[in-house]
């Protein structure tokens, strides 16, 4: 059960002028299950993407970079059930067939797709069995096919997440929606975190590329389940360029609300993963302010949000003050900026609005600190944690869940 | 139920001449444990420290780093209860009368006493109930109060901690007796990591304050329960001088004998912690290999070690080779030296011994593993996990526990 998330309806995501989807059940690991889904962009579409930092990143994401690189990008193809990950050459073969699959159906380049996996790590993927589902896929593309996508895409998931807007902008109207899958950093094993937003917009390739990291760093890059980041996690922006706004540099009328706007759809898909986290009971948003610089701030938000001891302590509702001051002091060890808090200047604040709770400050407890008002604010299903390090302007938020019982019993008992 | 660990009995602890304990019930948080402790040193012993790098470090850390650089300690004072941490100016005002007691009763100076507390953050330490206990560890002063030390100072600890060894080193006898106590990194609220080893060699401040860090890098800095450091983590090495055992210099005789001897009592004592980590099943040691620095080694070592899905496998006796390679594929962010590791060439075995089974190489599973080989190694209640990174010839190893229910049920249910 997620944490006050519901997948939109399917009359909720809107079609982007350019893209279509399809989904098959190609029987990649399990039978009857919508495993396959391939996303067919309009000629002159643009794409851009932001991908895992790990050094066992997977066959498919060598692939994605490669094809990025050259550009022209006209379809996406997705499965679930197997990573190719951690699968040598014969997994980079196995990426490449897949594109190749695709391409010949497509009638394009197989430099031109690409391809993306998610599933169960070290197992070969069935790339005959895939290639077999593309034609399915191929005759189930329609544009409206968003809502379906969200399904297909999802490994151990409870919900489909998927998020939507259309807005006028500069005069022109936008539409932006997107999918995603996973529980990001939390399952390596298993799970990927992916993320795909389309625009109707025309972006130039630049700034494109530009837009997929900036919305990344304040979307999918805030968030944290267990810290992990899993060898398959990917996010791809695309700009079909089949409506009438035009956005070619940063100075372009507009450039701003779209970029806002893009962010907005991409964080409600990275903030629906966490809500989603494994065993989640709590959504927790850590915002901390007073930085001398952004990374300094996350670097608290993600000590914070990965410490196994306040997560533990948000699932008993418990505000255990000495467990997130305790983090924060570790925050250094992320950013060796940090080295110098004073931690006299730090002020933590729990809760959320009208609840928001002082709860420590000069060093310690804040004096005015009843443990009464402490347990209040941590009941609600939703909480903030506020700090402001009191050495700057700058500022970050980072999103996590907590860490129950449960998130034990899916991890040791699963084995997908 | 520590995971192979049973405490020494006392007459396994030798007494280190110059060096009396005492303890008695202060009654600091609860009544009827003994919950204080002295440690009278005689004169002319030197001592020397290594201490939590957090930055919500406690007034006790803050008071013993400015005692030794004043050097000459004649007394520790350790009181469990209350960490006197996140307490600001007045947990300073604590600590220092906590010395200056402790200096009334033995006629020294405060500057000459250290002082040590754990148990709860952010409570205001009560130092009278301290003090008026002070009197009573003196009466009780003897030289073979090891074991009721190394009881007196617990707090969740489900069993003491002790080593003690007696060795010949350059034909001269030489004895190292240490305690410890906590669950290092785990608890940051209720239990500090404590770590007290003392010798009757003489040794030089210089080379004192330098054995200090080196074990500790080879002991307690090498241990994690779940990656927090607490606010008051503490390791003090204490030289008497009353054996005839004597170490001027790096090139006197006997030297690495005798830091191997310190080093072996130490790392007893931090592994003892490991296995008594809350929540423990299984103790795991990662041995990493092949790195072109002992911190490279480190970093695989601790990104491992860290990964709440490698510990929710361990507990499983999974042998989730993906979790484990994709931790290893996230250790750059621990060392940065890390971002070019060449995954096809890392190796990795799982096992002990004759059950030792070379799971992953060439960037994916191994050719000969087999899936029951993995499991028959993940089974016992020590397991190597063996890491070869195949660019150099540094090395390290860590020690942890896995992640259990109990380590959730402990942390969320607790607050002492």
């Amino acid at each position: 059960m997620p944490v006050n998330y519901v997948t939109p309806a399917a009359d909720q995501l809107y079609a982007v002028a350019g893209v279509r989807l399809g989904t098959a059940e190609a029987g990649i690991r399990k039978a009857n299950r919508r495993d396959l889904t391939l996303i067919e962009l309009s000629a002159g579409s643009r794409a851009a993407g932001v991908f895992t930092q790990n050094r066992f990143c997977a066959a498919p994401v060598h692939v994605c970079r490669q094809h990025l690189a050259s550009g022209d990008i006209r379809a996406l193809v997705i499965n679930t059930g197997i990573a190719n990950a951690g699968t040598g050459e014969p997994g980079m073969q196995a990426a490449r067939l897949t594109c190749q699959a695709a391409a010949r159906i497509l009638d394009v380049a197989a430099a031109q797709v690409l391809p993306f996996s998610t599933g169960v790590i070290m197992e070969p993927l069935p790339v005959d069995r895939l290639a077999a589902g593309l034609p399915a896929c191929q005759s189930a593309l329609v544009s409206d096919g968003w809502f379906a996508a969200a399904h297909a895409i999802m490994t151990t998931d409870t919900v489909a997440k998927a998020a939507s807007l259309r807005t006028t902008i500069a005069g022109q109207e936008v539409t932006i929606t997107g999918i995603a899958k996973g529980a990001g950093m939390i399952k390596p094993n298993m799970a990927t975190m992916l993320g795909f937003v389309a625009t109707d917009a025309a972006v130039s390739q630049a700034l494109l590329e530009r837009l997929a990291k900036e919305v990344a760093d304040e979307s999918f890059n805030c968030i944290s389940v267990d810290g992990d980041t899993s060898t398959n996690d990917s996010f791809i922006v695309i700009a079909t360029g089949k409506g009438r706004a035009r956005f070619d540099s940063i100075d372009a009328p507009g450039w701003g609300e779209f970029k806002a706007a893009v962010t907005d759809v991409a964080r409600q898909l990275a903030q629906a993963i966490v809500r989603d986290g494994e065993g989640a009971t709590k959504f927790i948003e850590i915002a901390v302010a007073g930085a001398r610089s952004k990374d300094e701030a996350k670097a608290v938000g993600y000590a914070v949000a990965h410490s196994p001891l306040v997560k533990t302590a948000f699932f008993a509702s418990d505000p255990n003050l000495g467990r997130i001051l305790g983090a924060i002091g570790n925050a250094w060890g992320n950013d060796p900026a940090l080295c110098d808090l004073d931690v006299g200047k730090v002020k933590v604040w729990l809760g959320n609005g009208e609840n928001e709770v002082l709860v420590a400050e000069n060093g310690g407890r804040a004096a005015s600190y009843r443990e009464e008002d402490g347990a209040a604010a941590m009941k609600p299903a939703e909480i903030v944690v506020r700090v402001d390090l009191g050495r700057g302007a700058a500022k970050a938020k980072v999103w996590t869940c907590d860490f129950s019982y449960d998130y034990v019993k899916i991890n040791a008992d699963y084995r997908s």
